[in-house]
Formats: structure tokens, sequence, C-alpha cells
């Protein structure tokens, strides 16, 4: 490897990305040499910085390089309801879509007992010590719908029971601007059998 | 900029790169940090001492680290031919497309005198120095079929007429207009085998 050419090494070094191909890189190397090498030596810099200084936000777990997240430590936002998703893409993806404005629970996962991933390898322990302080109105269950996502979702619900919480599940059905003839029969027969009052 | 919270300044830095825009950079973002933290952490390195360290060959002009790149330092690629490109990742497509074992001169551009580029910009002195040398037999020129590129070709052919030297250009299997970095290796390799007297 070292002892190829410093391009070639680039070329190879920008493949890790996900979507970039051995023709993007090539494409992105000889642009950044060209055109940007300001831009280049900036991003090589906020990467390496990213990657040793990101971690976990010690409250709702999502990424943060400090001890507690800007969600977390925004006061604006309402403590009386938690939404728990899988990972912290979920999280950037609910705040650019929706207008909510309460908490969130970052699971890391989902759970998946062949895997050797347990409640504990999810952060419920640290999800019980947020429901314990008794501020959680509703619980926002949004994981995925997979078997193992409803699996977990289950698993989170019956351990807030008995607590004084609401708990929600996030709609599935067809989404927006779908076609029915064209939607997978899972998603139809999900979203047949959960119909609702109009 | 730097207030902002790491992730969205990573985010932000991910854009430079060609074809990435805001959704993408957040995919790779997300993806790295979750699953390959340690090739993030390589592209960091060699992407910040690419920058640092590639410049151009003293001889062709193409990028490396080194004096001389590998293609000028390779004994065994023949001294007689010598194609002459306008950009160095032409000269990785025609690596990649064809068999050609000659030299390369990368001329960096194009003239074009209302943009103030003239033969000393795109190293036509540099050029002439190596044709003094009496060992190029061909030389072809393989600049793009647009009008600057074209106006280069022939000034080029006007200033190493009078030599023994077979002028060539490459075929125009090229479509007018295209980019020699971006057409498919098959029109590349027959326009390049294709080239005629000029």
């Amino acid at each position: 490897m070292s002892g190829q050419p410093l391009l070639n090494q680039l070329m190879d070094a920008l493949c890790c990305l996900p979507g970039v191909g051995s023709k993007s890189a090539q494409r992105m190397t000889f642009y950044l040499l060209e055109r940007d090498r300001e831009g280049a030596r900036h991003l090589a810099s906020v990467l390496a910085e990213s990657m040793e200084r990101i971690g976990q936000c010690s409250r709702c777990r999502t990424y943060t390089e400090a001890e507690i997240c800007t969600l977390c430590a925004n006061y604006n936002r309402s403590d009386s309801q938690l939404c728990v998703v899988e990972t912290p893409a979920e999280v950037a993806a609910i705040e650019q879509a929706t207008d909510y404005r309460g908490r969130y629970f970052v699971l890391g996962g989902r759970l998946s007992p062949l895997d050797g991933i347990g409640p504990r390898e999810i952060g419920l322990d640290q999800l019980a010590v947020i429901l314990d302080e008794g501020q959680v109105g509703e619980l926002i269950l949004a994981t995925n719908p997979t078997v193992e996502g409803e699996a977990t979702a289950h698993y989170i619900s019956e351990m807030a029971n008995g607590r004084q919480i609401t708990i929600t599940r996030i709609a599935h059905g067809v989404p927006l601007g779908g076609d029915l003839e064209y939607v997978d029969s899972g998603t139809l027969s999900h979203a047949f059998a959960g119909r609702r009052m109009f």
C-alpha cells in the first residue's frame, strides 16, 4: 500500500466513503488537487478531529463531541416526550422532517439475541433510568418496522408498562405519494389492517 | 462555522467533494462514525499528506509527490512517443484504457488568450526542450476536441514542424464537446488506436 504513489493511495482511501467506487474516487482526487486543495485540507482536519472526538451523548446516546448533545442540552425542548430510535441518523431524519420538540433516546441497534445484542447492549438500563425520573409522559417508539425493530418496540413497551406513560408507535403504512399498486404486499397488508376512522 | 457541532462541520466539509450534496454528506458522516472510523482516519491522513506533498512532475507536469513521476521514471517506456494531454486525469484515463507505452506531457490547460493562458502557461517552452532532445519520433496530440483544444493542437503541431517528428492526433471517435476523462474506455481506446496523420 504505502509503496504506491500518493495519488493512488488517495484514490484507494476515498473508496472507504459509502457510494464511492474507484471511478468516483479518481474524479474526486483530481478535482481536489486541481481546484480545491483548501477544501480538502479542511476536510482532512475536520475528519481526523471528528473520528477522534465524536462519541456518544451520555444521556441520549446520539453522536456528539460534548458530554451532552445539543438536543439534550436544549432547555426549550420538552422533557415530557421521548422518542426512541435505532440510530443517530434517524434523529437527524426526524429533526429535518417533523416539528417534534421532545427528547430522543438512541438505541444504537435493535434487540437481536442471536447476535448477542440484548437489552444492555442497546442501553435499555439507561432508558429505564430516564423513565424513572418521572418526567416522560409519552414514549414514542420509532424503531424500524422490521422483525427485530418490532420486537425491540414490544420489549420497550413492556418495560415501560406499569409507569404513568402513554406509549405510542409511529404509523406504518403506504408512504405519501406511493401507489397502492406498487407498494409491497407486507406494507399494504399492514396498512389495511391498521385502518383508522376517517 | 467552528461554533457548530463537529458532526455538522463534518457534513459541511464533505460537501467539498464533487458530486456530494448535503444528503450524501450526512449519509457518509453517519456511515463513517458507525462503521469505519479506521478508514476515515486513514483517509484524513492520506488526504492531508496528498494536499501538502503532491506537486507536478518536473518533466511531464503530471501530479506526483516525487521530483519525477513513475511514468517518466519508468525505463521500460518508450521515449520515441510523446502524448500531449490537457490534464493529469487524462493521463490516468489513457493509461487505463489503452496499451500505450510511451511518455506523456501534461499541459495543465489549453491555450486561451482571453483568459491570459498563453504558450508559457501551458508549459510549451518545457515541451520544446523535450522535443529538442531529439528522442521523440511521434508526437501524439490528445487535447480535447473543443475549440481551444483544437487550437492548442494546431499551435503545438506548428511548433513541432521542421523537426523530424511525425505528428498525430487521436481519432475523432471521441464525441465532440466530450471530455477525455469521462469517455467510456472502449471509445477512448478506439480513438487512441485510430489516430491519424495530423
